[in-house]
């Protein structure tokens, strides 16, 4: 029997945090899956992910924690692609073995996830795949701040506070719409950036969205202070944000 | 009577084509929904959004189908504002009657869309308006061809070819990666803005996406010859595309 048609693996974005922002069809995979993956960077506790598409889950169906170390990818990539290979040994098992498996993400599985690295080790190796796409958090911000995020003849840039500051002044350059991702990893830089640009009143950061203790500031004092983990720029350089 | 307090309106995105793609909550929004509208640029004749929606609608559902001219925004902005305009009222007279309006935009509601532009209109006439996001068809193309659209400290670019070159030339340099959207308006000019940057084996356009003609090229020629209108291209600089 060929191996690739044995067992499967769908990888789904579970979208942002309700959980009625799932896709019907991602539903319905983790519905009828033998086994989810919960992908979590707190070893062995389970992930936003999984409380999110909790609902849907099958009590009986096997429910699997799988470890992704919070690394540097930069700086320590070699033990990175060492687990992700020990996490795509693992699943390879479960496809080998005949079963079909939801590997659950948040967001969308293109963008920023775990996901995608397991997704390539396992694709190599001829196995089946599928990926279905979820809401990714940028979207989910702007749906609810009823703010676009682009328009007409506009261009939209995405960039996390992580990267060089050259690469993220050359993104807030480029574009008239840009999400800001990460902002706690530099915020005074970003609030620098802004003023440099006197982009001051063109911006929103939504903080801990859709939680009680969400904030919304349009305030340049808010960048330069203290800013949440979980916290996000909107730039809309020819509308007001 | 508070104006506000009457009716609703819901503009919220099918996704990129299947309708499984749509979410739990935009499928409740529209079965609980007094009138369906559909915007369309083709004066009178269904959506591709009303399409994908369709399995959905309670065949009793009032239908609206509202008609978006295909002009440019840089150079008719003011015929485009006064049919924004008109169809605002019209939202505005369904929620004074107190129902319970949806307006189905492909993909997500905040990226590109005909929707952003009406909302606008009605918040600002204190009118009570609640997007629920889609699935972007970027997101889907990526997921179509199991290719990460960003991972990592990388960044993403949107673009789309009907913007200055300038534009397009930024966006490209500023990125890791690249969607580039409307690629039939300008592919040559793309082909060539990939080969000043030795990015011809970087890159692959999808044109046709879910159809029965769907063509998926890495082929820098296809790229020089007559593209089909609905073509995007991702450009993954550090990455095989």
């Amino acid at each position: 029997m060929d191996q690739k048609t044995k067992g499967k693996l769908y990888g789904i974005g579970v979208g942002p945090g309700d959980p009625e922002l799932l896709t019907v069809k991602a539903v319905k995979a983790i519905e009828s899956a033998d086994i989810i993956i919960s992908p979590t960077k707190k070893m062995g506790k389970p992930s936003i992910a999984l409380r999110i598409a909790d609902p849907y889950i099958n009590p009986e169906t096997e429910l699997v924690i799988m470890d992704f170390p919070m690394l540097s990818l930069s700086e320590e990539r070699d033990k990175l692609e060492a687990q992700w290979g020990e996490n795509a040994d693992q699943i390879q098992k479960m496809l080998d073995d005949g079963k079909t498996a939801v590997f659950l993400t948040l967001g969308d599985p293109m963008v920023y996830s775990t996901y995608s690295y397991v997704m390539k080790f396992l694709l190599d190796r001829g196995m089946a795949v599928e990926t279905i796409s979820g809401v990714p958090s940028f979207c989910s911000l702007a749906a609810h701040l009823n703010l676009p995020l682009t328009q007409g003849e506009e261009s939209l840039g995405i960039v996390g506070m992580t990267q060089p500051e050259a690469e993220v002044n050359a993104v807030l350059d480029a574009h008239q719409n840009i999400v800001v991702m990460k902002v706690s990893a530099n915020a005074k830089g970003l609030a620098e950036a802004l003023k440099k640009r006197h982009l001051e009143n063109h911006f929103v950061m939504i903080s801990n969205i859709g939680m009680a203790n969400e904030k919304v500031t349009r305030n340049i004092e808010d960048l330069e202070g203290k800013v949440p983990y979980l916290s996000t720029v909107l730039i809309k350089k020819q509308n007001e944000a």
